[in-house]
This record gives structure tokens, C-alpha cells and sequence, in this order.
């Protein structure tokens, strides 16, 4: 991060770029300032740049056509943006030119005569913070993209699994049996919710901030909805200040991503506890796993880490640009930050749910050592107590103090849970309550029997498979929905750029 | 936080209860485990009591009706529960008896013989969980409610204001001149989607999450449609680990909560400033601000403080909320925070918000000081160069150079900006650019005039007085859709509410 | 939360005070403010009442013997303060009357005639402040002394099992065998790294920020030094501007915290993971466990889901403190929260070191599922690495290489790895890697039993039970050297405020 | 982002490498895992590089001494690690490869034929941890030294100022006058806690954690001894498991920059704020401003905005930190941010630490503003309620009363302040308070005079020079002692450097 920036800087094209536009200012900026914050604002700006040049296209051809810039003029620093779209060679930003819009400005200088025009009419900030939306805006649709196809990967593994008992855990205890499948569903709707929060947030979001002035409009009236309609946007972000310092909508974004990782997270934690030796229940595929360079025995799950690594990331991101936001209004600085932490943040949350989609498809179910799991344990205890409820005098207290005691004289005398006998119960409820039952060796059996009891929690919602695949139905009409809506405005988005380029294109031809 | 739990809890009925429920465990809870973490789950529970108990009422009428609970010991049951609502005297919760449900429990015991029949078919969670949602879901719109109210009365300033002119700021430099009018509707745009990303948010946890089971359903079938209908639940979280282990709406609704203060924030650090002695721009009524016990002549703003406060104390609850989401699924503790800081942030939110509604209304702006503001200072700078490159032949650097020179001699010479003439302006574009301009008196004049720059702002999201007319039109429009949807819905929710009510005090008669 | 201010306050006395005090302002604060700033201002305050009593007698009393306050006033208002330091019944805080502060300068206006020199030379923030510090300064010396307590309760545990083998494990994959005395002890050094930085920040805290004036001096000269030995700081925070306004050691204090609560965090994760059915090594005694009202059979871990609860909100508190620092300087707002949330997270985190340390007393362990463990996993595999490394040819890459070939092979062909032959061994490295090995079965064996490797790990810090014993004696002694200090300081701070305390009665008589 | 690994990596090299060290697994990793995980872990490491290269060769010099690594193959190896020192141009990591070491594994086994040594007795782990606490070492002393020169820069411009009167602020208020030295010296005394916080967490990391085997020693016994001597550790980090896994430390050292920043932004936040137009108190110098490109009046404080975006980047630094802390222990992963983040975070201090000393040293006061806003205001207003304590028979509360309403008065009747006459003040008395006072003109004339007041408060820590002459001794010296420790450690740490490179090199000649 060397930078000599003084000894040339005086007679400096690049410096003198940048003091041109301020005579007010009398001297540069001192070095430390530019290996400081100048290049810190630059490097969480690199990421724009695509996104800049879209803007600026879309901008000059629309104050071309409404004669704010001459045809001419405007033309030529047209065909210099396109370049500049090309990533030439020589466009090597630095932060001793400034920002990123300074940087582009700086290389049009050397590459055109007209790019005096290119600040018409708004401020940098004004290019900077359209290209920061518009990309957003497009990461956003890609996130929903991915996290739709691996919501039908989960389903997939549910639809797969509805029958394929396991402990369910809460506190990490075995609590009731359920199924993979339905454990797994449980992951799914979280993720529904996800996708219908990352629309609503991309409908806020796609409204053009452009074509503000200053902060109050400009007395070079460019047309916003011409500017707006070329970058595909679906109307305007109304009030021209409010364009210029929106501080929720960047909140709104980072929350979804959070909600997004902590929703994978969750998964990637149990299905690391899942695959340890003493719960065997999965295991990973190889492909998702990294060996130790010491212990040649192991097999790390690797890609589960970099999941709950992700979701701290995004909490701290989250408190940065939550944190950022809160100071007077009209702080252009509040967006230092955020110009790159927020882009890199959909797409790292996008690589994170592919990659969850992708472990969920290979992942191997031991189903023996999950059935073992549910039968070695008192896993049918609640199932129990709902039948002695159901069947017998007792009411719900009598019939867990009942079973508690059951399990824990099973405990104490090392018996199988599941192999109780009518007459256990029956002597239990003498000895412990002091009452006499009426509990059929059938009763109590299918009681004890995961499969069928889990066939009887047949509920909306339930483990029961009529009710998984109910489910299944409902979440595949509902991710194909959101898929459908993704898809449609992809293409529009899509075509709306490729339809600019084409223009800027044809207009410079 | 004394608490002599142990010598008396062996034959206490607290401790009984807390016990027998679990005769797996042989020994009570420690002293040390009831003075920590039984009392910290129990103050942040404390909040819930009234919505657990129409959570109760509605699921224990709808056990009797599908014919889990017996009719005659659930009606027992209810008029306990009925008579709970009432804040009896002798309820008082104490860790003792561990959490929020088990001291209602408590308290039922020595009031009904029917208490056994509380717990079942569902998990004190379950309970509890719908509390929480139960109670969310209501301040919520209580919430939205005020921050509608909120938004008119800005608006009603913004009118009165449209004309007002004073400067408008970025970095807390005086930038463009703007109107109070136009410079406040900024913060109106953000309500409006706070406003609507309230009603996403409150769409997602208007679903009920009660008739679960353990978390896979039970075999004891509660209809959990009726259950819902009773809450005035627009319909179901469908799958029941999901209803019972979400952690992204609460992700969601806080950061809907930061948003907002943020929001609101913003605009009282800018009035915490204008209202110094050295901006002057406002002072708040007397009756927003605070004396100082040792300056007599201060007068501090004390209600935008408390602004500024809570968006700190939220983006820090939103912290823990995301932290605590992150852990391996099926965590009861995940909530033990939430249960009580998710309501208190709505409801200090909620304050905030009126609280602002309320110094907006009542602040008084200083239009000379304001308007003096603006003209002794160089904000015309903006629009002078705008004109230059309307009429003349200066590209916009050009121009840009030209009045950045102006200004800087204006300063050096002490004169005043906006009393330039076209001269003065003609003799700097020849040494400064060596070019010479056609520049009239006139142009010069309304470039120089902020009055006459403002209104030629007219285009959309403008500060001219049209533009910011067409905008109160819009705002006032979509507020009003927003309000008659609250107004709906509260209506239902309170309807829904009352006939429980009602239905439970017939039921028990 | 219902308040009736209007009605009465014009001619009531509280508003009186408040608002005689400040005749800048001519109207009450409105019904609105005081229930929402001033009430958030005063329920976090509560908490300092004690301390402000003490704060208020040492500035009195230094105040009257510098001929401040004249001594027959000083004497009645005197007692006034310790009459209220004696929690009367008629000391009801109300937002009302604003302030902790001004609530108490009521109260007393109701008992004597002198509260009109309760606030000479000195802000109500100078009170308010100091009593935040001693506050936290004498919470910080009672969480060092339950942390001290900790540790040697985990070191007993550590003697006591300092040759229980059991698997070291990383991402939760069985690695090395260790023993449960070396396992724990890695949670006994951060613990002393936390005395150390409780230390450091105490030694900080332990300055007076008392007799500041406004906040550069007044010219009613008080003693500051005397005002400081009265309530026992080692010195003062010399710059008066600092020490009101000081947001760093807030920041550290909570950071010391954060990492307490980590630290024990990570113990009770994997407690909670080592106390599952799967893996069993260990469970909690029945006093830190909690049952299930639905599922019978299940004993929740409920002590340790406190402690992770209580890193995540204290990691959410410290995010507030921060952002709260964040602000221009000497803003007295930023505290509204911290006065509170401060002492409430030091007492937590008290309550949750004395939690664990009785958890680590009260836990069973089970040796034989533990050794089991060791020995049915291939976690020898490093050892017979190392051992191939030391006496054969092979390089470390080629040794770890054949071990995981004999790993998969063994898990492939169902064979226990501890039961490895040098037959095998020797075959294998023959086919995977082409070498003949000299690999005695005795040196084989010896790799392969956990005891004896462990016994061999005799460097600095290993697992050996000399290692162990080397590091307990130094634990033993850092944490008897931390406790004497903290012994020595609390008797001093404890003798001042006994002899304050003294004093004023003897002053009062 | 694009990988083609898989068509390559069966039989390419980097593959294999990562492959051939886990012959446990059968696959290698995923497209995805590689351009996700991997990249992100890598991203996070390469500032490690040169420190990996540094533990790289302490620890195989150590290891050939202790017979762990055959001379011959070691010295290659050596000669290896050395070449790779120099950041020869064919290294060039990859995420292909994983993560850092792997990826210096691969060159090396490009470049020797003795790679198979780098990893004996040691997991990749613990080459990586101990390159990162060796790069927070360094840094922390870089760090500390940035802040000495900016300490002392400051401490320059406040003996300049000792003098220069300005009003002091609370809540932007006016409140009593002050100096600009006495100001500026408020932000020195928590600059000097910063760096003795920075040296007490410097002497918690300034300890080896290496030599560790897997975590609990190792069978090849190296000299962990003798590999901290070679990189000038002053210790051991003594118990094996825990030196792999602190989470304690990394807490401490982002709270300690948190700590600095928040300071370092108060001071910016305050200089924005003084620096507007209205208050015009100072100037920037224009090397730490920046122009805009569309108001070309404005001159922006570019630099302080940088300080005030650090500040809220660490926040969200320590959030993600302390949020990644909390999880099982074992968890390697959780380092994959912080390794990038930490250091990364202690570079952006030192950067804005020396930034702000600039910015100090470089501005212009305006002493005639700042006299101005003195006398202008009402800020003598404590100043009087003080005398007339001191000379009258008021008491406090009287005596506020009475300014009070001579502060209104005159606000009323805009009369100056501190032209107001002994006369108005007794006429105020006998109408407001119903008392005669005695007060000679006087008296009032040196209450109203700021530079007499101020001379007054003389106190300890006051704003009177005395008292800043003595502060200023203080902290110079202890400014110097920090100096003088941290030139010592600075030293010691290089010499240790420059004599492992030597001794590398010598040994491999």
C-alpha cells in the first residue's frame, strides 16, 4: 500500500483532476489522507464500477436527449463510458485520483475531450450511490435466484425422506421422533419467508435515486423517468433528498441476508453435530469435507463453517451499516462502508445458500442409526402420556408424573424404553398415583411405536407423511411462485441492459 | 435478589410442582440456578402474562371442544384461567417457581383442581411462544398506528413550510438553499416505507404457531385452525418446528425497529444542531427540553437525546437477536431474551415516534435567521454554475472552475456571494479561463436568488413549492392507505380479542 | 405506565422543582417526554441510588469543610442523605420529577430546608456519574472475587481428573485422546486472563471523577482529592473535562465481560453436547437441570442455555455502549442507557461465573463411556503418525498418508483401530506407499494406548499428569496472588464506605 | 470468481496435495466449497503471509535442533520457506489450493523435496494462529506508536492554546467558557488509557502459542521454549489447548481500537461541527478536505469523515468477533474471519490515529469567533450563580434561580450578557427572590469576565493555565514513558527478526 503521492502529485494529471474541480481547495490532499481514506473509500467502491458505467450511459443519453448536453460532446464521452464498460488495461484506479468516479473521470480525461460534461447536472455521489442500487438491486435477484433452487434441493431430500424416523432434539435431547423429512421442511419455510422478504425489499429497492441535483433537483431539468426506464428500474425513488440519504433500505437488505444466514446456520450447525461420531446420523460427502494436516483420521465439515462464520459476519456487517446510519442527515460518508460491504454480502450469502443446497443433496442418512436412536431411547415417552390421556382416567399431570417415572426407573434398571409392558405401567400407576389403569398391551404398543405414532400426527403441519406431502405441495407452489416473479424480472432487468448497451452503442455509432 | 429457595422449597408447593412435573429429577433447582437464570427468564416473561392468558383461554376452549379436555374440569379451568386475567393480587411471580407459565400454573393449583389439564398436548413453549407472537403482533400495530400519526403531522408542517427557505446541508456544510417544507418531507419518505415494511413484517407474524404438539404435532388433535381464528390469526405458520423455532421474523421486526429510529434519528441530530445558538435555526418548546441543575441559562433538547438513545439501544437489540439465532435449531433459550426485549424495543419505539410527531409539531423555525443563512453564504454557488452552463459555452468543469474561483474570492475579499455582479463574473472567466462570456444582470440575478432557483426546482421530487405539493398529495394518499389498513385490522384483532373474551366469560357462566 | 402529569404538576411540587430550577423554560416537560425519555432515563438509573447516597455525603461533606456550603445547612442536608440511604417508604422515584437525581433533591426538599445546596458547584451529571462509577467499581471487585471462586472449583476438578481419558475433539470431530483435567484447565486461562484484565480496567475505573464544576473547574474550590479518599479511589481522573465525558472505560468494562461470558459460553456448549444421550460423557446434577412439561423423559441442561443467553446479550449491550460513544463529545445522554445496563451486565455475569463454577463442582462424568470413546475411535491416529515419524523412515507427510489409509481401511473393514496389528500396519505401507517398515508391535501398541501417549505429551502445557500438576501449581498461584489483591481492595473500599458512613453520623449528631 | 477445478484437479498438483494429506477422502472438494469457503478463508489469510513465513522458520530451526527434522531435509525445507520470504512471483495463492499454508505447502513442493517436513508434530492450525498473533503483535506496536506522535501533537497545539478561550459545549449547548487547550486536552487523557490499555493487551499476546502438536503436546517433543525465543516472545501462552483456541484475546485487542476510534471520532464529530460556517470556531486545512463536484463552494472535512466510518467499521468488527467467540470450543474455524479482520482493523487505527494528529496539528482556530461565541452568549451565567454563593446569602438553588431569570431577561430584551450591571442584578433579586443583595460592580465585572473565571479554576484538572501547564507535565510524561517501553519492545522484536532471518540464512549457506 506504498504511495508517493506528493513528490509527483503537483504537476500530477490526476491530482490536478482532482483539484481542478475545487479551486477552492489550494493544496492537495495530504499523503496520509490519500493512503488513508482515500484508499479505503476506493477499495469498497471497486466493486461498482459495472454498475457506474450503466448508470453514466443511461444518464448522458438522457441528458443528451433533453439537450442538457450537446449531442456532440455527449457522444464522445459516450463511446469513452462504453470503453471504459470494456475494463481496458490501462483503467488502473488509485486512490490517489480519489474515489472510484474520480478514477473513471480521470481516465475519460485521458481518452476524450468531453468529459467536462460527465458531472452535469449532479453530484459524484449521485453516479456512486445509482451504481450501489443498481447493483444491490441486481445481487438481490441473483440471491433469490439461488435460494430458490435450493429450497427445491431441500424439498427434494424431503420428499425423499418422509418416512425416514429420527430423534427430533430440543436442548439437544432426544424429544419426540420425527422424520428427516419433516425436520428437514422445517428449514423450508424459514427460507420461504426469506424469499418473500428479499421481494419486498427488491421492490423498495428498485425505484432509480437518479437525476437529483444537487439534493433538491437542478435547474438542468433531466427527464428521471427516462433515466429510471434505462436502467430498468419500476418507477422513481420520489423525493430527490430522501434519493440522496436513504439509510433503511440498506438496513432492510443486510437484515434479510441475516435472516437468510441464521436460517442456514441453524441447519449447518445440527448437521454438524448430526455427523460427529457419537450422533452419526449423516455425513457428509467427501467433496464438502477438508482432512487435518495432523489428524489423518478426521474429517472436517468444512463447508458448515464457513455458514455460521458467514452469519457473524453479517451480524457485525449489519451493526456497521445500522451503526453508520445514525448521525445528522446529508452525511455522504455514511456510505463509505456500505458501497462494498453490502454487494459483497449478497454474494457471499448467495454462495452460502447454493453450497447449503448443494450439502443438502449430498449429504448420506444412516437410517439405522437414526431408527436405533429413537428405539434405544425414551424417545415415545410424550407419545405415551397422550395415549394414557387419551385412553385412561388419568389427566395430563397424572399421566406425565406416570411416564417420568417410567423413564426413570427404565433408566435406573437399564431397560429398553420401548419394550415396556402393559403390566410395568399398570404396577407403576399403583405404586406412583395410587391408581389402577386400564391400558390394552395394543394401546400401549402402538404407543410405543414411532412409525405409527408419527402416522398419527397427521395434523396440519404434522410429521405424519399425508402431512409432509401436504406441505411439500404447498412450498413448491409457493417457491414457483416467487421463482416466476424472479425469473420475470431477471429477464426485464436483463433486457433492460441489454437493451441500453445496445443504444449507447447504436448513439455512438 | 435474595432468595431462600432451599430450606423451605423441599415441602413448599412451588417447588412441588416445579418437581413433580418432572420425577425424573430427583433434586429441586438450585438456589444459585433460581436467583440467575430462572429470574432472568422469568423478568423477561413478565410482559407476557396477559397475552399468555388469552393464548390459554383460546386453546383450552378449543381442547374442550375437540374433546382433549374434559368439559366440566376445562370449564373448571378456564374460569382460573379467566380470573388470572384479572391481575389478582396473590399473583406474584418469583423465580421460585420457575418461569412465567409455571407460576400461573402455581397460582392455579390453589385456586382449581383442574390445573392438570393445562399443559396438554403442547409444551409451556408453546405457550409462551404464542404469547410472544400474540404480543408482537399487537404492538406492532400499535406501533404502526403511531407512526401514521406521526407522518401527518409532519406533513402538516411541510405545507406550512413549502416556502420557508433556509440551506440545505451535506456534511453539515451549507450546500443548496432548500425549503423547511422540502428538507422535512425527506424524512417523511422512509415513514412511508417504514410504514409498509411494518405491514410485510406483521403479515409474517400474523400466523399462529399454536396447536404443535411437542414440535411435530400430537396425538391428541387439536384444531389448530380454531385456535388461530379464536387469536384473530389471518391463518396458520404451517409446519409445526417451524411455528415453534423461527428465528428470522424476529430478525425481521427489529430491524424494522432500527429502521425506524434510525430514521427518526437522523432528523434529530439535524435539529439537536439547528437549534444551537450558532445555527439558530429552530427552537424546540420548552416543554421538550431540560433544564441544567448548574447552567442556568442552558436549555437542553432532551427529547431528541432520548432519540438518539434508543436507536443505540435498539441496533444493540438487534445484535443479540441475531446472536442468539445463531446456534443449533430446537433451542428453547433462544427466546429467553427476546420473550422481553422484542415488546420493550416495540413499545419505546412507538414512544419515540410520537415523541417526534410531537416536537415537529411544536418546534418554532427562525425564517430570518434561516433565510440570512442561506444568502450570506455561498449556496447559490450550485445553481450560478448551472445557469453558466445553460447559457454560456462553458462545459460544466468549466463552469464548475469559474464559480469555485468566485467563491473563493468572495471569501478572501469579504464580499458577499449572492451580491456578485454579471462583472465580476465576466472578469474571472477571462483570467481564470480565458474565455469571454455573454452573461446578463438578469440571469446572473435569479441564478444568485434563491427564491427564484427553488421554484425552478419543479421537477419531480423537487423542492419547488409545486413539486413538494404533488409529493403532500402522494404521501398523504399512501398514509391514508396505510392507516385504513391498521384501522382494519386493529378493529379485527380487537373484535377477535373481545369476543374470546366474551366467549370464555359464557362459556364459564 | 400511566401518567397524570398535567393535571397536577403546575401547581404540584415536583414540577416545581424541576422547572424553578431552570426559569429559562417556562412550560412543564409535556405528559408525552416524561413517559417516554424521562421515564427510559430513570428506570436505568435506579439501580445508583445507594451509590449516589455515598457520592452526595462525600461531596457534602468536603464541600462543608472547604467552607462551600455553610456547616449548620450542610449538617441538615446532611441528614436528609442518610435518611434517605436508608430506603424510606416514602421515596417513591416517579418520571415525574425527572431524574434519579431530582427525585431525590425532591424527597428532600419534603425533609429539610437545605436541598437548595445539594447541587452547589457541581452538574447533577457530576452525581450521577460518580455514582456510575462506584457503582461499577464495586461491582467489578464482586465479579472478580466469584471468578476467582470459579477457578479454584474447576481447578479441584482438574486434580481430580487429571488421568480421566477422554477424546479432545475440533468441529467436533473425535481428535486426540486427552483427559478431562487437561480439557478443563484450558477453560481456567482465559479465566485468569480475565482477572487480569478486571484488573486493568478496575485500576482505571478506581479514580474519582468527582469536583468538576461544570466540566473545567469551578470557582467554589472544592477539595477533589479529599472527596475522592472519602469514598476510597486510589486517585483522581485529573482533567474534569475527561472525566465526565470518558466513553473508553465503559467500552473496556463491558469487553471484559463479553469475554467472561465467552469463555464460560464455550464451556456450556460443550457441556451441553457432551451431557446429549450420544454422547454421554458427562451430565448435570439434577439441581441445574430442568424438565419437560410435555416430554417426560427429558432433563434440559437449563443452567448452561443461561450462560449462552447471557454472551449473546451482553455482546448486544456492549454494541449499544459503542454506538452510544459514537456521538459528538460531551453529549450526558450517552450514559441514559449505560447507568443502567452497565451494572445489570457486571451482576449477570456474576451470577453466571458462580453458576458455572458450581455446574463443573456438581457434574458427573462418566469414565468408562469416555475411554469407550477413546478407544472405539481411530484418535490414536496422530500418535502412531508421530511414532512412525520417529522411528522409521518415513517423512510426516508419508506417515500421515499411510495412517489414513489404515483409518479408512478400518472403517471400511469394520476393525477397531486401537487393535491395529504391525502385520497391517507393515502391509500397508508396502501398498500405499511402496516401503518397508521396522515397526515393532510393542512400539505399535504403545502408540496406540491413549494412557500412555498422554503420559508421553510431558512438554510444557501437554496432557501429561505432570504437565497438568505443573500447571495447576501455577494457576493455583496466580489466582491466590489476584484473589489477595482483590481481598486487600475490597477491605479498603469496604472500610471507606463504613468510615464515610460513620463519619456523616457523627458529623449529624 | 471462476474456477475450473474439478476438469483439472484429479490429477493436477495443488489437488492432489490437498488430497493426498486426507486419503480419508475419496473426492476432492466442490466447485462450490472452492470458490466459497475456500476463497473466503484464503481472502481472510494472505496479510499473513510474511508473519507464516517467520513461524514457519523458527519452528523447523527449532525442530532440526531438537531432532524432530532430519539437518539435511530441514535445511532444504529452510531454504524453501526462505525463498518464499521474498514473495517470489510464481507464489501465487489460489483457493484451489485452500487456504495459505496449503497453498505455500504446494510452491514449496514445487520449489524442494522435503515439503513432507513443514507440518511435523504441528496442525496447519497452529502455523496459521501463531502468524496471526505474531501480525497483532507487530501491529499493536505500530499502533501504539502512531499514538504516542499523535499524543504529542496534540499535547503541542494545546500548550499553543492554553489561552484561547471558546465556549465549551454540552448537547451543542454553550455552557461555560473554556480553552481550546483545555478542550483539546480532554481527548489526551483517554488517548493515554488507549495505550496502556494497547500494552496490557500487547503483554496477553506477546506469548508463544506454539509447539501445541494437535492440542494437547505432541510425542516429538519440541522446545516450545526456544521457538518463542526466536520470534522475541516474552513467554509462553502455557496450556496447549487453550493457546490453539483463545477467543479471549482477539476480544480484547478489536475492544481496545474500538476505544481508540470512539475517542478519535468524538474529536472529529466535534471538529465537523466547529468547522461549519455557523460555528466557524476552525478550519481544516484544505490537504484534509475535499471539494464537490457540483457545489463548488463547498470545502468537505474529508478526513474527520473517515474517523467517524472507522469507528462504526470496528463496532461491526468487534460484533462479528465477539458473535464468532460463542460456540463450542474446538471450533477452528471460528478464526477464518478475524485472521483478515484483526489485522486489517489495527491498520485502519494506526491510519486514522496519525490521520487525526494531522488534522490537529493543521487546523486553523479562530480566536476572534471563539471569543466572540463567548461573550455573545450567556456562557458566564455558572460563573455568576458561583460568586453570588460565594459573596451573597443565596443559597445555590436561589442564586440559579436568580441567573436564570437574568438569562431570560436578557435573551428577552436582547441585552448582551455580560454587559448586564450590578443594578439589574439586585432589581432581578428583590423581584424574583424577594432579597437584597449586596454586590459591587466589581465583583460582577470578574464574574462575567471569561478570562478572569477560568484564570479561577485552578483546580486540579481545571481549565485555568496553571492547571493545564501541570497536566500538560503529566502527560507528557507519561506520553514518554509509553514511548520509551514501547521503543524498547519495538526494538527487542526487531532485533529478534532480523536475527531469525540471519540465522536462517546462515544456517542454510
Amino acid at each position: 500500500m506504498e504511495h508517493s503521492v506528493n513528490s509527483e502529485s503537483t504537476d500530477g494529471n490526476g491530482q490536478e483532476s482532482v483539484l481542478a474541480l475545487g479551486s477552492r481547495l489550494k493544496s492537495p490532499p495530504s499523503e496520509l489522507l490519500v493512503s488513508s481514506a482515500f484508499r479505503y473509500e476506493l477499495d469498497h467502491q471497486l466493486c461498482l464500477n459495472e454498475s457506474m458505467g450503466l448508470v453514466d450511459m443511461a444518464y448522458l443519453l438522457t441528458a443528451i436527449e433533453c439537450h442538457i448536453v450537446p449531442r456532440c460532446q455527449g457522444t464522445e464521452l459516450l463511446l469513452g463510458v462504453l470503453d471504459l464498460q470494456r475494463r481496458p488495461n490501462d483503467f488502473e484506479p488509485s486512490p490517489e485520483f480519489g474515489d472510484l468516479y474520480t478514477n473513471r473521470e480521470n481516465w475519460l480525461d485521458s481518452h476524450t475531450n468531453s468529459t467536462g460534461w460527465l458531472g452535469v447536472g449532479r453530484a459524484r455521489r449521485e453516479s456512486t450511490t445509482g451504481a450501489f442500487y443498481l447493483k444491490a438491486r441486481n445481487e438481490i435477484l441473483l440471491l433469490h435466484k439461488s435460494l430458490s433452487r435450493t429450497v427445491k434441493k431441500v424439498l427434494e431430500r424431503v420428499e425423499q425422506s418422509a418416512t425416514d424416523i429420527m430423534p427430533d432434539y430440543t436442548y439437544l435431547q432426544r424429544a419426540q421422533p420425527t422424520t428427516l423429512g419433516h425436520y428437514l421442511l422445517s428449514f423450508v419455510y424459514p427460507m420461504l419467508r426469506d424469499l418473500s422478504r428479499l421481494q419486498n425489499a427488491y421492490e423498495r429497492v428498485n425505484l432509480s435515486t437518479l437525476g437529483c441535483g444537487s439534493t433538491n433537483g437542478s435547474l438542468l431539468k433531466i427527464d428521471r423517468n427516462s433515466v429510471a426506464r434505462r436502467l430498468g428500474y419500476s418507477g422513481l425513488c420520489t423525493h430527490t433528498r430522501d434519493a440522496m440519504w436513504q439509510a433503511d433500505t440498506p438496513v432492510e437488505v443486510v437484515a434479510s441476508l441475516v435472516a437468510i444466514a441464521i436460517n442456514l446456520d441453524r441447519l449447518a450447525e445440527d448437521l454438524q453435530i448430526f455427523s460427529t461420531e457419537e450422533f452419526g446420523l449423516i455425513e457428509l460427502s467427501d467433496c464438502h469435507a477438508r482432512s487435518s494436516k495432523i489428524m489423518p483420521q478426521k474429517k472436517n465439515p468444512f463447508a458448515l463453517t464457513y455458514v455460521r462464520q458467514l452469519a457473524n459476519h453479517l451480524i457485525g456487517v449489519s451493526t456497521t451499516i445500522c451503526a453508520s446510519g445514525r448521525t445528522p442527515s446529508g452525511q455522504p460518508d455514511n456510505r463509505q462502508y456500505i458501497y462494498g460491504a453490502l454487494p459483497a454480502a449478497l454474494t457471499e450469502t448467495t454462495n452460502a445458500t447454493e453450497l447449503m443446497g448443494e450439502v443438502v443433496e449430498n449429504l448420506r442418512f444412516d437410517r439405522d442409526r437414526a431408527r436405533e436412536a429413537v428405539y434405544s431411547s425414551a424417545a415415545a415417552a410424550t407419545s405415551l402420556t397422550e395415549i394414557l390421556i387419551k385412553i385412561t382416567e388419568l389427566d395430563p399431570r397424572e399421566a406425565h408424573r406416570l411416564v417420568g417415572h417410567l423413564v426413570s426407573e427404565s433408566v435406573n434398571e437399564g431397560i429398553v424404553f420401548s419394550s415396556l409392558t402393559a403390566g410395568t405401567v399398570k404396577n407403576a400407576a399403583n405404586c406412583c398415583l395410587g391408581k389402577r389403569l386400564e391400558l390394552s398391551e395394543a394401546s400401549l404398543k402402538s404407543a410405543l411405536n414411532a412409525e405409527s405414532t408419527i402416522a398419527s400426527h397427521d395434523g396440519i403441519g404434522g410429521a405424519a407423511k399425508a402431512s409432509v406431502e401436504e406441505m411439500l405441495l404447498e412450498c413448491r407452489e409457493i417457491v414457483s411462485q416467487r421463482e416466476g416473479w424472479c425469473e420475470v424480472e431477471s429477464q426485464r432487468v436483463g433486457a433492460s441492459t441489454d437493451k441500453l448497451l445496445r443504444e449507447v452503442a447504436e448513439f455512438c455509432r
